[in-house]
């Protein structure tokens, strides 16, 4: 008997820690965003007569103190308790007794879990618009600095036309306002309030789902119940597709970086800081962080395609797999956190070089100017064109370096106001103070 | 020599073939659009003096009859021609000699490309929308008819709790709020114009691209002419990430079905027109059109990671790559617009089962209506928990079919007009009507 | 009625279009492999006492009678039949009567499909090797021409240490051989019978598998029933994987050609065939094959995911999903043979540039040659990778140009022999004329 | 000046958390195959004259000191030191002075991590193939044991043919086999001597790189010093892909157990170990073992995305990216191992239950019987299926229980004997008998 309890004890710890996973790591993330729910449910059962006030009042008292501990870093999940939800009704229900034991009526772990979820990924998410803000702000602000220091322009790898470290900077930076607003995409499925959909087929109590989602600050509910259930996972999707889409805007940046400090390009200078040695060669400045910031930001690309994977040809209905979805989800904030910071330091600390084109190889990159000079002296642009090809071929072609390039958005007109006012106005349309306000007046009821 | 051309012929024919691919038959999509563009750069470029009002007037005259041709079906690419702007440029010249030739002033290949294809994916864009609202009244129209005709609702696979129809088919339908949302994301940036950007670094003329943003219905343009370019690509993947998350929803309704309508589950009943024997059966009716919508959605949904692969570490700049992003593109318009029409139909056709939770084996299914009995009697939740489970393993439960759930977006409380009228705020944020309003008014002019 | 009768062929015609797709083109590709296939299974019921020796005899002579057709081109699906396997059915049955109504005996239309999709990947796959092959023979060919041409070697796209053209042809031939062992695994994959297993669940009757494995030449049969029918799916995916795994060297070769043809680098010269202008920029010169032969590798590098959103989460048992695998594969079997052909027609066109290293911006390549000098001199490695270090930090440091590298693989010692030894023996390992002569066998009988 | 260091120092600590990431955790799985890597270099070194066979004899000691060590755990990366070559070669230099300086001669970090990745990543897939092994032998002895147990099979999710238990276990053995073919051509990319390509560009030193090839067990050399570099990110690919291969094997008989264990298919029973509970819901036994494989098994298939999304596009060279490939690489191993682990105990723990055809819905299951008897009697199969087809539909058609599949592979000749042979045979071709002499024979010397 022994023996088989001993077997039975492998066996449960095995299979306990296959099924745990990484969750309970994972569920850490969630604590001050589970009792931000509790708050909310509780508060809605005293409305529904499943809590007496009193009641409220002391489950309110002990959230807060739950609160507190999370805040100041001294709230555990303790060892033998499954997760966070068991964990935060086992404190309750210590301190409060059948009180506690009341707290989930009208509820599943299903919605539980979904709408800490939700809070979760909302709040993460803005913080992600937060850091690609500042990351806009130094793009911007290194565009304005080299707005006059040129750099050549390149299609298909071949010198092209001039271009300018003021609009390369630029690009980036107006490119990350369109990863703004797939972020907001994402966010706004986030915005959705699941609570009181139960384990995805709702309640026989009266709940009034209206007011929990007027409580913890969404922009709505999620109306139909299963649906609630069933948008999980497509939130964690639709976040990792936005920072994926974030990622690969500072994984494009990452590469330009490292080709235009190869020696062949010569086009920036990277500090000491930001380079590696070789164990072999004695001569070597490797733009490692570079690299890695590439490295990284393409590694999250495939994202997306992870959670792609778990859902497929999942029926509707809860299925556990989708714990999954946790550990693939939230490192991934961490890491393009971490990424958007290491972009903005290597943009600070990067030197460009200057008059780049003065060099003969560069001649080439004026041709157009010269095309765009005899259609103004009337040519017709086909025939401008066909006759500097011509001039090039016979060698009579002479670069002259005089650019007035003056249109929206081109090298004399960078418009740097009008990209900075799109951005505050889709970081804007977050509405985020109204989070905020709703979250501090829930923790003050 | 005879010998050398033959030669170089079949050579010419072998890079000719690989390098045209499927561009020729992808850029007849692009025909309509590329006219629109030719009408706004030379009504800007004569404001700027680069034409004169006269050439002006022949120009749109010309470009009016290619259009009324392209919309007659009449239109063709040329053999011999490479693409479809050029087969424009053609026409014109042929019509008005010099004057055909000065269109291209201020303009390069690539920003002409970039224009057609935003004006291309936000037309498509919003005919998935349309079609997504289409298939969304059917799941509403279905939800409301069979709000009362219960189902087993399963979590895990299990059975677990009460559902019904109406909250099945109305599930699918709000889902499809949310693919509308992404859907918006990817139609904002497909509606910024790039004219102007020239090869992705401007040019020396002072072209007035704000004239060319209103001209063309366009929310804004990309301002910095680099970024213009970059979003090459972007545009793209943002609208098949969409599409992509779109086909899920699909995907996951056709799962259901053949899950449904299998034997074991026999929730629902297809038409015969629905189903096909086997070659070695004589008692099947198989559900393959469920299967191959299935199959279809989910197969779209690797299309963002087609985009991916192929823009993967490319350095900022136009590289002939982004040729292909047209292939990826253009077909996955009509798939889906296959799939949301095809999915709609079958909807229709569909029968449902009636009163499916007669039978006892999914008694257990009203457990948690047990529990709910004792906490309104004042039991507490976990308490009442466990005797519940007490009562099942002794044999003492028994199913009392009777509910009432009244919260909103539960069983008895669907809220279908709610949804409806978040679908239609929604769909009425792309602003369609000002697009087609611009477009009419740039043909008139 | 007649209005329904009107409604209801428009439905079937919806339907129709939706269900077969491309499967009739598809099929097409399939009609030589099933008239073998139907050889086989023939010659298998005789045995058995389900044909007469006569009933065989005719059978054989129209199915060859049918081959011919193919070969000829002059096959056809008729319209209003279904599929290759309907078509070829109808015509034995149009001209044996009875005789032909009864080759389907102890068979299904899915064992028949398989076998037909494995006899093509078999044969497709070996077609891959062979052109595999020839891209090898051009690579190494180039290797041994340009042995002698020093190139810039490079980590971290900063200049590392002296590299060769032929070390770089000879890298990527190397590389090839890799992927015809992935190539392999495949093979044996589709080299498996899968005849016999009906509908996955197999026959009463008692067919004699291993007659018909021998027969069609196949290794061995897929001996479980239901696992044969597992393996469609499989059989496409690691075709697929393996294809991908190719393109991926071809791709980054193309990378290689378009970085290397930059005026950046330019280390090698495109003739003009190769390359194309811009509308725009009258002195360009774009490398626009390498870059769509860099795109399309790419995208192939998707396939293999296409197939795994089809089939993940489908439980085991024939789903009509499967259909839509054959234009997922087929297509990329055209595309793959096509990249690999122009990847030998650009090498051998490429011009590289001579003397390269010359330049004093490589002066830095040489620096390891100084540390070994010191090495062999007594000093330990670390001590003199420090001394090189300072030397280059007080400009006393000067590069010799002298190499001397003369162990297995480097510069001065290629390899070329065993690197083509190992290729043969690793396309020997196909036994690819077993085949052929089983097969013409077959025919023969 | 202060204040500079100390933002320096701050600066120094975030780039270098950035840089180092998870690489000192993941090296540590690195330490046994680096200090035979260091032995086996060493002692080609001397045989080349660039150590004395004294200080190779003082090398050998301390390696076998420190493999020891590593055995023993108690092996550490000090703070301060980059990763384990670095610690390797400071315990040497620390104990040998000058010899210890000697050891990187003819090396480059990069063909020494990449020589300790080969052996690592040859090592682990040797073990998950012997843990497939255990898997198959499971699955095989399930097969056996359930032979005479009969299932319904289904094509499309709809009741088909008769099935059994022991052809269900039995095609999933099976498939193993496939698996265990794409793990080989995996390992035979693993199994390839880099060491002496330095950083892809070989060395001036006379190495003897067939020496080590021998001394490290390796079927041979990446002869090319470029290609091995290449072979980079490759092997790590080839590996994930097998890897994700196998984990879909599993992940699909996961799904086939969590749909088997649903209350409407019913067919097999889950121990209380393998199912939980729900909060809500009192009579819940959820299959969260079983539905955590497969969500685990399917993710692992989004793994070779990860390496090709890092890979892509990245010219030939060593890049720091490369470095990001052992985080996603070595966890799979463990994840791979711990999936197969628990497969094998569901597998053994889960009842199957009896007797399930004889369930009257199971009746049409045998119409293909009827179908044969007729052919057995002399009707054509055309004619026969018609004439079943007919009796189902006016309500003659009687189901006969009668089975009788003896071919090879069928319900009543599973050839479990002829697939354990063919799994032995392939798991024979690894030939890793001959790995380990070498590595033993390499740690005596």
């Amino acid at each position: 008997m022994k023996l088989w309890q001993k077997e039975n004890t492998v066996t449960s710890e095995k299979i306990e820690r296959f099924t745990v996973g990484k969750d309970r790591e994972m569920d850490l993330y969630l604590a001050e965003f589970d009792v931000l729910g509790n708050l909310a449910h509780a508060t809605m059962l005293e409305t529904i007569g499943l809590l007496t006030s009193e009641e409220l009042t002391d489950l309110r008292a002990e959230l807060k103190v739950i609160y507190d501990q999370i805040e100041k870093g001294s709230f555990v999940i303790e060892d033998g308790v499954e997760d966070v939800h068991s964990q935060v009704e086992l404190m309750l229900t210590r301190k409060l007794g059948d009180t506690g034991k009341k707290i989930h009526s009208g509820r599943s772990r299903n919605d539980q879990v979904l709408v800490d979820m939700k809070l979760y990924t909302r709040n993460r998410l803005f913080q992600v618009v937060q850091a690609t803000e500042k990351l806009f702000s130094t793009l911007i602000k290194k565009s304005e600095e080299h707005k006059n220091d040129l750099l050549p322009g390149y299609t298909h790898l071949q010198i092209a036309m001039p271009s300018s470290f003021g609009l390369w900077f630029g690009a980036y930076a107006e490119g990350l306002i369109d990863d703004v607003i797939q972020l907001n995409a994402a966010y706004r499925l986030a915005n959705r309030n699941p609570l009181g959909s139960g384990a995805g087929y709702g309640s026989s109590f009266p709940l009034n789902r209206t007011l929990t989602t007027e409580l913890l600050g969404f922009e709505g509910m999620h109306h139909n119940v299963v649906y609630a259930q069933m948008s999980r996972g497509r939130t964690e999707q639709a976040a990792l597709t936005a920072i994926s889409s974030l990622a690969a805007t500072v994984s494009r940046l990452a590469m330009d970086v490292c080709l235009y400090n190869s020696q062949n390009f010569s086009f920036i200078v990277l500090p000491d800081d930001l380079t590696t040695g070789s164990s072999i060669m004695p001569h070597k400045k490797n733009p490692d962080v570079a690299e890695l910031l590439r490295a990284k930001t393409n590694r999250m690309k495939a994202l997306p395609m992870e959670i792609t994977m778990v859902l497929s040809n999942l029926p509707s209905g809860y299925h556990r797999d989708m714990q999954l979805l946790k550990e693939i989800l939230m490192p991934a904030f961490d890491e393009i956190l971490d990424c958007l910071d290491i972009a903005s330091f290597m943009l600070e600390n990067m030197k460009i070089k200057q008059n780049l084109l003065d060099d003969a190889k560069y001649d080439l990159l004026f041709s157009v100017e010269r095309v765009n000079e005899l259609v103004i002296n009337g040519v017709p642009f086909r025939d401008a064109y066909k006759q500097v090809g011509a001039e090039i071929a016979d060698g009579s072609y002479a670069a002259q370096r005089v650019l007035k390039h003056t249109h929206e958005g081109s090298i004399g007109n960078l418009q740097s106001k009008e990209i900075e006012e799109r951005m505050k106005k889709e970081i804007g349309a977050f509405g985020y103070d109204k989070v905020t306000a709703a979250l501090e007046e829930l923790l003050k009821m």
